[in-house]
């Protein structure tokens, strides 16, 4: 589909509705998406627990991108792309390690930690190494969660961090730590896997594991009167009154939207577990339960769930155009001991039960939309946010 | 490839050879063929007797489409697209099923047995819910048989059943039962199946447990004593004698051709089974073996072979440009009861057998034909009916 | 991408650097590789120690194309299409047999061991059955191995048997016999495949166990004193003490080049094996190690190194845009009794080490050549071989 065509798609769009075959299924329009979203967008990488040593590192893959997310100094993060500047091998084979240098192992050519060319054997006497570095790919750390951004002139990370960094602190993320990591693999377009995420409409008839704790499953959870008395303990229990909402067409600049808000668990559901109980030693200067959880994002695609005990981070990305990842890590107190103060088993299996479950539900969503006959269908009153980032979305790869 | 080069080789084609290389390679081409051939044709989709209750249905799953077949009713059948009016979502997830309505388990939307929208949750003060129906397809039901048309204005079925239900009565279908059902999954492009079933030149060669038992194998097989001989008893046995061939070009609308003909076994053989005995009791009304066999045929890729105490039931679709399925039911008195009537396995061994001979054979044509070297070849005088086939076919995509 | 678009790629591609991504991910690309490549030039098949005895076959496959290379007489081979005439089936089936005529299992069409139609029942009256054959493509036999061409009209393979004949002689390779033959899958283009074992820029960081015994690891290898003692050697071994070397654009018809040369091993080792000792007994008329080994080349894409005691040949094809093979036969003298005069693991221990080592490497570099940040680099000085072949190549599909 060419650019005049896929303009004229766009704008045919009608408003709360999902969206045409299409954007699901055309290879220029995926082509599109990569470039003029995931590349120009602030996307999560991982946690600083996870590199805590100088040269410790792990990959970040998307879209047919690697990217190697390294400690190159005791407090520098570096990005720099997983392609030799010889002849184009991958240099990092596993998904994570620990290196003095990085080092492709085809030639031999070594490189340092932030990317600059260390040495090559038998190259011609012209051969400058000093020119020679990894592309390198901004970075940002924010409350030691590493975000980064494909873009060359990325927007500025600033407002993200004003925005958020009073909010998150009672959290103390900086000191917390990867309990959990894992990746769900979904056959299906990526917008399919945000759409899902986006809407609650979805929970009550296909996550009763949720449901029972989360009150957000009702329309208009953040009007409650249950919602006023959360906000009446938050203070008292170390944790934010605040509200932000600055994302997808209220972004401060392009892919740098960010939020934070709260609502009610349902009574005697302290977090997201399968009996409501706490399932891991309260987050950093968090003092109680105070009946709430909180939603927040950083950018366009990765979002995550805070209790009082834990924080789930959700990062949905491309892997080709009909096949989506959505990688979840699971934070804890830094001070938490596995087997002692908290058991993997329980901490991780609402969301992932949960997340299985929309793994199935988004594949069946996208054999659906192959249909010939698929016809885009109107959007309830609980997908106004799903709105909000397709309206973003459309806008954002209008040629 | 454009319509003007797809015009241009169609015309190209000589008569009695064997298809130019694109017909089995070119995406475009298959794309008519699926709109083309498939979605106006008439197809065998199942028999009454796999939904015998108000809310039972089987789904009927071709090129990327999925239907619901269900008895909205005592005596009606319908059959819906199992693709959800509000983001697209596939509804019905198993093969069969039973539901009072059909449900989408994504947004909980649910819909009558007949494809109207019944409830949806939270939706905007002006949605009209009276304005959304599940996409309908044609159905009609032949003896018991149900078939399927997924064009708004399909040729009229009254021909068919004039033509057939005659010649078809004796065997009473209408209270046949289904005694197995399988799939067999063949990785070549649809027109190879179609070929391979539409001419027995590869009989002998390439089936002997068929050939000792059925004389098509050998030419002529209508034309004989032995024929002669068969349809002098076909009447005392209460078997038709008659003969109907409207098919393909002699279609009297487009995918509605029929045809029902008769063929001598060789003697010895009262059925098409591994020894020529008995395999199920006697259908219907007929009241004796009278040593023949009869084709019958609705619409261009449905083709059956009834024997006098069972049917088989074949069904050739495309799953993708070079996929295909072949589905098989077979059909026995539904009085009989397994085990004790008809043993499955002696009663499937004949047309299993022949059907995986002849993926292997079909599929070893799909590596040759993707030769560049490849050159279409003569048609012998046996395969004087793929030739048929395929000079409809020809017509059929032709733009 | 149109011949234009390829043409201008190529003019701008600068010297001695890995090439632009469009080489191994475009389609069109692709079809001009094989096209203007892999059907025009010299390609190796087998050796006649495979087949025998008249109507041994065996099959050769490459980029969709199956050829029967079959012992036509006691001293010919032919090499016919693997597609059968009437619809185009394939013929053999099995990746090696004997038969006394090529018999087609779909329709029994049967063809005589060099092609031409021997019987094809029930054809109309006016089939000339004398004017069908099989597609014959070139086949000649040097030294006891069989190299096969399928452009209608080829270079002149007697450049080759001229420049090598001679050298070949003292191994007598066609006394030779295959003890073990075996292939490689590769996911990565051909091109990739073909880079890597034209340098051994990376055998010192990638191949510790061939770099042990090998000095060409070294840059220079074939300039040493170390080098002088092997030709002073070489003849009281009996072994050739030429070096010829007329490949790519040095080649003499197109895709017929040749080379011959020897290079030092380290001492101690008198072949390619793990302990550096003997492996099986002297080939042909060698009369002892000479500490020396030999790298041979027959066309743009089949090489051989010749030790004292056995010959690996290797081959490599493309199946499709991102895969290919890697075809390895290994021949040891005729007389030679498996399990008393040489075990095969030892025998082959080296080169699959090696080639398993080779398939990770290419397939990393074939992943990191995908990113849409990948630049190409520049070659060292030990890549000046695969820049010879690349320059060959670039111009070889020059549209």
């Amino acid at each position: 589909m060419d650019k005049q065509a896929i303009t004229a798609l766009i704008d045919a769009q009608p408003a709360n509705t999902s969206l045409d075959q299409a954007f699901y299924a055309d290879a220029d329009i995926y082509q599109r998406d990569v470039e003029e979203v995931y590349l120009k967008s602030w996307l999560y990488a991982g946690h600083l627990s996870e590199i805590p040593g100088v040269g410790d590192w792990f990959l970040f893959e998307l879209a047919g991108e690697s990217l190697i997310v390294v400690r190159s100094d005791d407090d520098d993060v570096s990005a720099v792309l997983n392609v030799c500047r010889h002849r184009g091998s991958r240099i990092c084979l596993d998904k994570t390690g620990c290196s003095k240098r990085l080092v492709c192992r085809y030639h031999g050519w070594s490189y340092e930690l932030d990317g600059q060319l260390h040495s090559a054997a038998h190259m011609p006497a012209d051969f400058d190494k000093s020119a020679i570095k990894l592309k390198k790919i901004h970075t940002e750390v924010l409350e030691g969660m590493i975000y980064v951004n494909f873009s060359e002139k990325p927007a500025s990370f600033e407002p993200i961090r004003e925005g958020l960094s009073r909010c998150l602190r009672p959290y103390r993320l900086d000191k917390a730590k990867v309990a959990h990591r894992q990746s769900y693999s979904i056959n299906a377009n990526w917008k399919l896997s945000v759409e899902n995420y986006t809407e609650c409409y979805h929970c009550a008839p296909s996550h009763p594991e949720y449901t029972r704790g989360h009150s957000l499953a009702k329309p208009g959870a953040r009007s409650t009167v249950m919602m006023d008395e959360v906000m009446a303990r938050a203070g008292t229990c170390g944790l934010s009154e605040e509200s932000v909402n600055c994302v997808y067409l209220d972004e401060p600049g392009f892919g740098s939207g960010y939020a934070f808000e709260r609502y009610p668990m349902w009574r005697g559901h302290l977090t997201g577990s399968e009996d409501g109980q706490a399932v891991a030693p309260l987050l950093g200067d968090v003092k109680n339960y105070d009946g709430g959880t909180t939603d927040f994002q950083v950018g366009p695609v990765s979002f995550a769930l805070a209790y009082c005990d834990y924080v789930v981070i959700y990062r949905f990305t491309p892997l080709a155009l009909g096949r989506s990842e959505c990688d979840i890590t699971w934070l804890v107190n830094g001070g938490a001991e596995e087997g002692k103060d908290y058991d993997k088993t329980r901490l991780t299996w609402l969301w992932d039960v949960t997340t299985l479950a929309d793994k199935r539900i988004i594949e069946y969503n996208a054999e659906g939309v192959k249909s010939r006959y698929y016809e885009p269908g109107p959007y309830s009153n609980m997908e106004e946010f799903t709105w909000k980032f397709m309206s973003w979305y459309l806008q954002a790869i209008r040629p």
